[in-house]
């Protein structure tokens, strides 16, 4: 939790890169709060999921287009960029929230595996820092983003005063624009639903064969406390995410059947 | 679980690419266990997460590297393959079993979250497909496969045996070779520890910087019951992981004392 009196200071990356809409706002939000810090990629990485970049060098360099906040553009992925700004750019300074978006596009349910947005989040929590990762449900690249804002601000400020379980990132999921308003937030659970993919195949001009992941999403859990529940009616979802993967409830199961 | 009298239906997959040395002991063990088809990235992918490839097309060819066994090579990451496997390669047909690896390297405790030979398990798991990624805690790329190739198989069977628990992938870890042989097998939770990340600052010819991500792993989880503590004592890891990373302890916590 940020002391008393003094000025939280606040890390902000994202996936989409350091030029999307969604960071803009999400770093405008975070000077209402705090210092802001900026370390997000040079490009979109999106479906990056927890990638580290081991086999080539990373650049960094400063960048001018925020006003009044130290930023700097990445090339490596949104984890790379949260273990930069921790062992590089911010040294001896810990951070008092890791926030991670607006991300252009859901996060929801299985999507966090595949998530770049989390993945700095998840990092964070790694480093021991309390970390949000916010998505907007809505994969338009102009998308609007004044119905959220004002929970933004209030998650990051219940985060910051109330702090954060060891090894937990929040994963934030905000409807898409509606006529109506929002309704709420709702605490959940990731939703146990999947991608039914289908690859388009295509042939280029010489002749060589080529496919596009393309695909539809698909709920069959009907249960009213997962996070995909909370968007379909409308609330802003928040999924407390660990970064320990263990199935601990298999583990005694093993131990008693397995022969090995 | 498999049909008695049927042959198993085994896909092969990694993330250190098609030519490695350890892809090539996982499927001649598989050989002995059922029939093998390998869809496996055409070049490393260490490091990966569970990315998926959404902004670039994919290329796939069918390979001859393995004797008697139907194999292709795909531009994707692991995830992108077992996705190509399942939706376009094998279409119809059900692996009866996904094995991922062996991956030259450890990917125990946090280091599951970074790597591509388990999210290619992790992503057969959210198929609802048995699966089980390999890895041998040693980074040579001539590493001593012959002290483990048993386990695998033994693991490999047991699983076909037993079935799998819904949502759950095997995290199989496997010490680097010594004098004395492997101990034995413990079913572990996966230790909580993580990188202490090092950049190394270096300037190239043209007086620009750039960064090389460096560091060492820090384990301080002193638990008997983890995956660091059975690779150190000599025993092979077996960590059943799963794909829902809600930290279903912290719900309660936060709808009771959250005000939002």
């Amino acid at each position: 939790m940020a002391e008393k009196n003094k000025k939280p200071l606040i890390l902000v990356s994202n996936d989409d890169g350091i030029t999307a809409k969604g960071i803009r706002h999400l770093v405008e939000t975070m000077q209402r709060i705090g210092e802001v810090v900026v370390v997000a990629p040079n490009s979109p990485q999106s479906g990056m999921g927890h990638a580290i970049t081991i086999n080539d060098p990373l650049k960094i360099r400063t960048s001018d287009i925020f006003d009044d906040v130290q930023a700097f553009e990445c090339s490596g992925t949104p984890a790379d960029c949260v273990k930069i700004a921790k062992n590089y750019v911010l040294k001896d300074r810990v951070p008092d929230l890791v926030v991670s978006g607006i991300n252009h596009g859901s996060n929801t349910s299985v999507s966090v595996l595949y998530s770049g947005t989390m993945s700095a989040a998840v990092e964070a929590a790694i480093e021991s820092m309390p970390a949000i990762g916010f998505s907007l449900c809505d994969y338009d690249s102009d998308a609007e983003f004044d119905h959220i804002l004002e929970y933004v601000e209030r998650i990051a400020r219940q985060t910051l005063k109330r702090g954060m379980q060891k090894g937990v990132a929040l994963n934030v999921n905000f409807p898409a624009k509606r006529e109506e308003p929002i309704k709420g937030v709702k605490i959940c659970r990731q939703a146990i639903a999947k991608w039914r993919e289908v690859f388009d195949e295509r042939e280029d001009p010489y002749g060589r064969k080529y496919l596009w992941l393309t695909g539809e999403f698909e709920n069959n859990d009907r249960g009213e406390d997962t996070d995909e529940w909370a968007i379909k009616n409308n609330f802003v979802s928040v999924v407390p995410v660990s970064f320990d993967m263990t199935a601990h409830h298999a583990v005694a199961f093993m131990n008693d059947e397995w022969d090995i």
